[in-house]
């Protein structure tokens, strides 16, 4: 996923797109599931940050849409909505919204010992069981059976998020992302421009096929 | 633009979309410009209603977006990229955002005295004026201005915007869209579904081409 290697069939690919995602926002569960096909089309790898929306918005004094019961009514509305317009299921967790530090930091363990793609692998397969099945992912032991699923040993996943490590892993990609003005999930950067949202698909495809409009 | 009055071609119109926006909202701008079309499209009138979106951010919690910085850089840059998305002119007014009481007051008596078409027309006016050359819409002078190019006396919409009347139109107006579960602009409701946002354009298609999905 390197932005210099990958050549499919001799076209060089470009640069990437920065991908933001929180696996508690269902919007990221969504456009997890189509940001890879679009890059691809444009010859764009995908880069992918597991980031906390908690530490972004103690930063700015934002809150999450949830925060505020008439909107958070309709966003409710508005997730499964929009996954069904994307033909995604969607089933929202008992516990919502959750933690997800401990998904995080195994997310940059396995970008750190795995590779990109093995954490991107995990990114799906944790959005995709929160989002799909509503479960817990906020779970430790539901998070180690996923692991094992990943050929992640149960005790390894729980001292990698245990660990000072990755602690301060975690902690340095979300400053960094709050540097580079992420205020919410999912977020792209593209050629240095922002779009903040599942629903910022179009704009998307309109920058990678004709570049700044 | 009454529900149950045009016919085209003898098709009966369905009932309509409720379109709510604030005159200082930039993505109402936006929505202004393609709602008729698509609503015509599926055989809806469209029902305007101008709101005060600082009523209804009394009332939830909520703020604009422009209140937090961050996110105020990323929504300036996003206003313009999304009105050129829809190939639409864009300039922001050097007060924003701004108050817009005596616009709405103004298009409520339009509503009621000169039927719902002088209403929309004198929506769109005072939208393009604010968004497309910066027009300061908040100062009684370049309101009145506007108005007289509506058949509208300036003396006259001065004695409306001023008057007890409208001023509790308007206030009824907002507490009603706030009933209706409005928390931001632009707003629609169709068939009792809600959608928040000119971003909801495909839902809104999706919905009116094939129902509820």
């Amino acid at each position: 996923m390197d932005a210099g290697a990958p050549r499919r069939y001799g076209a060089a690919m470009k640069s990437p797109i920065d991908f933001y995602f929180d696996f508690s926002s269902p919007y990221s569960y969504i456009a997890n599931e189509w940001i890879d096909a679009v890059a691809a089309r444009h010859l764009r790898p995908v880069r992918r940050h597991a980031v906390l929306l908690g530490a972004t918005f103690a930063v700015t004094g934002l809150q999450p849409p949830v925060a505020f019961p008439v909107k958070r009514e309709y966003v409710l509305r508005d997730f499964a909505r929009s996954a069904r317009l994307e033909g995604l299921p969607f089933k929202l967790p008992e516990r919502f919204p959750m933690a997800t530090q401990l998904a995080a930091r195994l997310f940059w363990w396995l970008a750190e010992t795995r590779g990109p793609e093995a954490a991107a692998a995990w990114a799906t397969a944790v959005l995709r069981a929160a989002f799909t099945r509503g479960a817990a992912v906020d779970e430790p032991a539901v998070l180690q059976a996923l692991a094992a699923e990943h050929g992640v040993d149960p005790a390894q996943a729980e001292a990698v998020w245990n660990g000072a490590e990755w602690k301060a892993r975690l902690k340095r990609e979300n400053d960094e992302a709050i540097a580079a003005g992420v205020f919410g999930a999912p977020f792209f950067v593209v050629d240095g421009e922002p779009f903040w949202g599942n629903d910022r698909r179009p704009q998307i495809e309109r920058w990678l096929a004709s570049g700044p409009f």
